[in-house]
């Protein structure tokens, strides 16, 4: 009997249900038309953002609702003593049994590095247990996150705020995401929360299929005109992915020495402008042990998935090919940040795209542009169906919500980068895993 | 038939071993008078670092000895460009099949956040994710771990290496630690390195039993004069932890507001001097998920846990009762790290001990002083033998060493921390946890 087969029966089994294999419970998914929230939200604490945050919201959300909440958010920058920790077990400890299926819960509080009083720094630190843990505990769907907002961008948090507050983050829980301060004259905000990508131009690269295709979808659906990359082998499916989405194909092997030229030239000849956005999406894997991985396994994931993605962005920005405003996001992966057994290459090139974003992100912001990563856990792609059974099985249920995530949940993440509203989010890794166990 | 019992009679059963249930390789751990390593240290990379490592560790070690290794050393301060991460695939791969039981293998690397330059500092970042899924891949008791490197500190990083390569670090696999700039005159590097504790004065908190008892037997060891505190009710343990460390029994409640001055007082009237490490280890767990907690379980374990290490650090920093060239040591958790299920209290305040480290690192560098924390993964204790079986088995093998650790191993990174020679060594929070799955 092999090692695999005993624990397969068991989860294939009849009794696997009793035996306690989660199922998950089905997510909302954000669709047009319908509220972000499907319910009220109760807004507590006393810091600096609560007033701010109840004006901005009461347009498009409930707010003080009474009865079951679909949403409890939480001011806690006023708690600048690690005691008054104990307002969050005041606030949220009465409202645990009464939330709705798919419920958010939002904690926001103040980046601890910019704060220079130590105990508020101890304090606002804490909360990222708190909120980590809060997320393991939440059943059916509800999420859990923690914004960190520096001092003076309290203005800023509006567009983090109503994608954790949306079916938008259905598989980001358990997360924290950095609000920075920036110079805003207002016209970051969308003139239509629904279409936010709108006159954005954005690159999406391996768009031909699975998630990068899902994603030059999304960014259309929120009003952005899209080129379509993939390599030329890929043709007919990207072609069709840029006829759905309205938008362009170009067929390019990013790691063509002039790939940022080809790009710049077709964004000037097609649009006649520069590049509101680009999404590193294409990407690839070899695995194998390091003890048997031959150099050119090496080396070809190391060509696509970072120096191919660092070159583009360095020489789009050399040229002056981004515009003012722009967004630039990378795929990471979970591996990137664990680490992972047979793929030495690929987190190490997924590992860099976190560098990628950490070193370009003082550069970009004196461009008034931002750059941010996305890191997705187990999404269920046509890769993941083809996995044997049990990684498979195991892969789709650690996690706080107990299923894979879809395309979409990657997209969602990587669109809410991408809009100028999130002009204020920059330097973030962000994981879309449902709150994966894997970490470091 | 229960949830668990299936599980549990699939661990417990004899084709547990068939079923692939891993059983870990035993860990060879440190004993004075065997050699740190067993075996000979093969060095490679061609930085600023390597040169001095050589010269360092010749004394120690057997560098570039023939054959089998047991320890692959590699420089990799040189690489600053993302395709020479290629030089890593040609130092590692040929060596992976033959490293003896329990290797080690280091990678040393220029601190990213130091970098100006941005492929240097995307390289400097992508190292991480190598190291990480190396360490997963390894076997036998064998370990790999990063350390980043201040571009100015070169000659601080010999400790940190020094406590990778040995028997010491048996439990810290796939971990980070940072090497800072410090000021040094040079006498950082103890005269005996089997006694790099020597002529310090600690104080260890709940060191009457369990993991703060071994703590005390082994910074006694390293030469240190130990103070054992714990609570009044602990005494009769704590009285013979103190004999068997050769050092004085302080029974102090740590809530107590006036606890630093205590601390203060008894180094003042029984060692007439300042003290040089305090290992903030006392702590206490109230499980239960937010919706079913007590106030009084949350009050309690803030009070404990987090209330209480800042009060005492501060008040002694205050008082001027830290001795310069002092060593801060919280005890974190994987939880304040990840977060955990019916822990919302207890991982509040162990993220809480990372933010302490986070806000003390600069202030206590000002005095020339470092402060760190531990965050340990499954450690076998008492608490630990209590647990019901299959969280217990699960928890103990979810990690690369398939084993849990030991109270020593969490005793010998703090004794790492509390030495002298690791005065460069500020501002980490180290997982002592096998590499354990569980993460953020």
């Amino acid at each position: 009997m092999s090692k695999t087969s005993i624990i397969e029966k068991i989860i294939n089994s009849p009794v696997a249900g009793k035996a306690g294999v989660p199922q998950g419970y089905p997510l909302r998914r954000w669709k047009a038309g319908e509220p972000a929230l499907d319910g009220g939200v109760m807004l507590g604490g006393e810091g600096r953002i609560a007033d701010f945050l109840g004006r901005a919201l009461a347009g498009d959300y409930d707010i003080l609702a009474p009865g079951d909440r679909a949403a409890l958010l939480f001011d806690a920058t006023s708690l600048t003593t690690p005691d008054r920790l104990r307002e969050l077990y005041d606030f949220f400890h009465p409202h645990m049994r009464s939330l709705r299926p798919n419920a958010r819960i939002v904690v926001v509080g103040t980046t601890p590095e910019s704060l220079h009083d130590t105990q508020a720094r101890i304090t606002a630190r804490a909360l990222e247990g708190f909120v980590r843990s809060l997320a393991k505990e939440l059943r059916k769907g509800a999420t859990a996150n923690l914004v960190w907002v520096d001092p003076d961008a309290v203005g800023e948090v509006e567009a983090t705020v109503r994608f954790f507050l949306s079916a938008k983050s259905a598989f980001v829980d358990g997360q924290v995401v950095r609000v920075s301060a920036r110079p805003t004259d207002g016209a970051t905000s969308p003139t239509d929360w629904a279409r936010p990508a709108a006159g954005r131009l954005a690159v999406v690269t391996g768009a031909a299929r699975g998630i990068g295709a899902t994603i030059a979808e999304v960014l259309a659906r929120d009003g952005a005109q899209v080129i379509c990359v993939d390599v030329p082998a890929a043709s007919e499916h990207l072609s069709a992915t840029a006829n759905r989405v309205g938008g362009t194909a170009l067929a390019l092997d990013v790691t063509d020495p002039a790939a940022a030229q080809t790009l710049a030239r077709h964004a000037r000849e097609r649009y006649s402008r520069n590049l509101d956005v680009i999404v590193h999406n294409a990407g690839i894997t070899r695995d194998k042990l390091l003890a048997n991985m031959k150099e050119e396994q090496w080396e070809q994931v190391l060509a696509v998935n970072l120096l191919a993605p660092v070159r583009i962005t360095e020489s789009l920005i050399d040229a002056g090919a981004l515009a003012e405003g722009a967004a630039v996001i990378g795929v990471s992966s979970m591996a990137g940040i664990s680490g992972n057994r047979g793929q030495t290459n690929y987190a190490t090139t997924k590992a860099g795209i976190i560098g990628l974003v950490d070193a370009l992100c003082a550069p970009l912001a004196d461009l008034d542009s931002t750059i941010n990563a996305v890191a997705p856990g187990f999404i269920e792609t046509a890769m993941t169906d083809a996995m044997p059974t049990l990684p498979r099985e195991v892969g789709r249920r650690v996690n706080s919500l107990q299923q894979g995530g879809l395309p979409v949940d990657v997209a969602e993440t990587v669109a809410f980068f991408a809009s100028r509203s999130a002009a204020a989010v920059t330097g973030n890794t962000v994981r879309v895993c449902g709150q994966n166990i894997l970490g470091a």
